[in-house]
């Protein structure tokens, strides 16, 4: 029992239902009890009494690490608990594990939902985003206890139903991928504004506290704006004191792997999960950071205010295309599994509880609702209207932070999908010709039907 | 029996062997014998009978398509083929599958040689460049069968043993990857010369065949050279009629795949592929060109002689950027399978016969006789010595791309890698501050042991 498990626990008992907790040991049980007396939780020490401590039909939710062990708890479970019930797996799964245990269990009668949780322990105990996928049927009979314990906007829920079988842990782990691209881009703002314009930390929390009362209100937006400024014992500031190695738990892994699979150009966020890659090389950066030259950083002729302005707008279209890519791999991932997936639910559910919360989920919520079978986001007039106006920006950004040597490689990856996907014409055909010349591949033509091969070297 | 298939049998033959073929339909058998009479290669219309003709040890080439075809012929052939045999699998299976069927077979008492073939059709033909993996004995038995068919270069063949189970098939894989960067670099600096420039086929032309004429030179910059002036009966560069939307075959996608899987930051190939990827989107591209602005290309005040020389030493880092992040998965996946690569030795095999030859990969073999154990090719002193000098024509030719909107993705990938890689910090403590404030990931500290927590919001 984690912590996300324990917040939910808790989350769910705040709600008014009596919950049962089992843990593989007994001390995390214990400690949960003992840290939260006079809650209606009831501690359990074996499976087999656990399960027959629930009402039938049995809501069951395994929050364990991902991967085999589910299998194993679930081997477990099956040998107590009765057709009808629900498994709930809301951890980070695989979502095509999902799909073979939805499918294996639906055999026995048993339902499985996988649902993504999202918003940290946070989330988990006052209110997460959940996306739940799975049989429509089990989900209805969750549905109650979901809607209460989820974040709310006004009087809506952050849950509804995803689609079948593994389909909320897809939608979870495009999520987690849009999060890696969202932070990513941030990170890269961050080092262009103190490298090149040298700002301190104490003008880095005053400007993204700024930037959160406008169009890139966020969730992210606001918490870096707070760890710029948050100070130690010592008064030294703490965001200084931290490695520079990022770490990952896989899921931003499996989004890039799985748009590779389905030939979507998820550029952005698989250049977050590399840039999280190189910042693991720290031994090999020090060592070429002694041998290798860049630009001189010292010289800087244009106003530090107008790339304040830049910058914003820079990260904001950013943004964009980030989301454009990820919604745009949920479209394909829902047509090549049929899952019928709803656009502006999900927007709607990603809009409280969850890391990726942000005013700009509202401006796709709309998108959805004037053309829900929009192919892409960057193709609606409210993104077009943006990119249009802040594509320089974006450029102009990218371009000073190459002439002064600050890496960008989520942003220089958005200004390169922005001005590819805007080419009618792109050199493909160039390399269309190099496959047919070496590998007798074939090619189309512009101006005919079939495939034509030449004998380019003759 | 493809055209690979075909011109390996041809080419085995015409070293002084008997060949017998088989293929599923009679017609491609016959075909062969028609098209190449009086050649020593007799047609079998049986598997029987195809493997009873057959000397043991038999050696047997397949030469089919990858997937799961090669376990069901595999199964068909497991009723005749005795233990000592050795199969020889040259298409481009993914290397889990052929450490798979190394390990099944060998229980048996079957070997299997998981073999990277490179050069198209006419590498197959006249000596390819052959990337052989499995059990050493299997390999010391067809190595003189080997050697006599691939490619040379002087007196070297470029066959070598690359090391056990599925490691040939990785190096292919790699190389294959490395091919998609090389035609992608090629492509944006075609296309940044083309629109930025205006320059001619013609001009095309003369410049990528002096460009091959120095360090350079490689078998894609010399076809590229020949592609763009190749006209058809109408007099009609044939360039301007192939439709610019690029094909794969998968080896691409996997090691891009494989790198996100190993935590490699393989960012140029996975970049080669989405841009392919993007260029499918043609129906999007097109409706985009109509609604999205760029920059007004028709103002360029530098010299376009000076961007020749620029376009050409970016093109070079670029492919030395490209190299060394694929050879450096070689590194760490020779590491994780304990295959014991031989760097050195693969880039002696690229020498030749595949598609990625090239005076450069002279210099690899260069850096790895100084330093067999070198981390990554960018820390020697060759590519140290190159980058210091062309850091800044990469710099401007990828500033110059983004400031008149054309799109180059893996040269901009190139020099954020750069740029990432020559930096001691990069902001990733930045993203650990995040990680820990919304999900308590902890972060380690650069100035003491352990790991810490920060509740950065109180």
């Amino acid at each position: 029992m984690g912590v996300m498990g324990r917040n939910l626990a808790l989350n769910i008992e705040s709600r008014g239902y009596c919950v049962s907790i089992y843990n593989r040991s007994k001390d995390k049980t214990d400690a949960v009890i003992f840290n939260n007396p006079k809650r209606n939780i009831i501690p359990f020490y074996s499976v087999k009494t656990f399960v027959l401590s629930l009402k039938k039909p049995r809501f069951i939710f395994l929050m364990i690490t991902s991967g085999i062990y589910i299998d194993d708890v679930i081997k477990v479970l099956l040998m107590y608990i009765s057709p009808g019930d629900i498994l709930i797996d809301g951890g980070n799964s695989f979502y095509k594990d999902t799909m073979r245990r939805n499918f294996e269990l639906s055999k026995r009668g048993i339902y499985f939902i996988g649902t993504g949780i999202s918003g940290g322990e946070e989330g988990a105990l006052k209110g997460p985003s959940l996306m739940p996928g799975g049989q429509i049927d089990a989900y209805e009979m969750v549905e109650s206890v979901f809607k209460k314990i989820a974040a709310r906007v006004g009087n809506e829920t952050c849950v509804s139903y995803i689609g079948p079988s593994g389909s909320g842990h897809y939608v979870k782990m495009v999520h987690n991928g849009i999060e890696y691209g969202d932070m990513q881009i941030i990170a890269e703002i961050y080092f262009f504004l103190k490298n090149i314009f040298h700002l301190t930390h104490e003008e880095l929390g005053k400007i993204f506290n700024e930037w959160n009362q406008g169009e890139l209100n966020s969730y992210l937006i606001e918490i870096t704006s707070r760890i710029f400024v948050k100070k130690d014992v010592n008064n030294k500031y703490i965001i200084d004191s931290v490695l520079d190695v990022a770490e990952n738990k896989g899921t931003g892994a499996w989004v890039g792997q799985d748009a590779i699979d389905l030939a979507i150009p998820l550029s952005m966020i698989t250049e977050s999960v590399f840039a999280r890659y190189i910042s693991v090389l720290k031994n090999q950066r020090i060592k070429a950071s002694k041998i290798f030259i860049g630009p001189n950083k010292k010289v800087f002729l244009e106003s530090k205010y107008s790339y304040l302005e830049k910058a914003q707008k820079a990260l904001y279209l950013g943004k964009i295309i980030l989301y454009a890519q990820g919604f745009y791999q949920l479209k394909i991932a829902s047509d090549k599994y049929h899952w019928n997936l709803n656009y502006k639910e999900i927007a709607k559910i990603f809009r409280a509880g969850c890391i990726i919360r942000a005013k700009f989920l509202q401006k796709i919520i709309d998108i959805y609702s004037q053309n829900p079978e929009i192919t892409n986001l960057m193709l609606s007039p409210y993104c077009v209207s943006v990119a249009n106006n802040y594509q320089r920006m974006l450029r102009d950004v990218v371009v000073c932070g190459i002439r002064y040597g600050v890496p960008m490689p989520a942003l220089s990856a958005a200004i390169a999908y922005y001005d590819s996907y805007r080419s009618d014409l792109l050199p493909a055909n160039l390399i269309q010709a190099q496959r047919d010349c070496f590998g007798a591949h074939t090619y189309t033509c512009v101006d005919k039907q079939g495939l034509f091969h030449t004998d380019w070297l003759e």
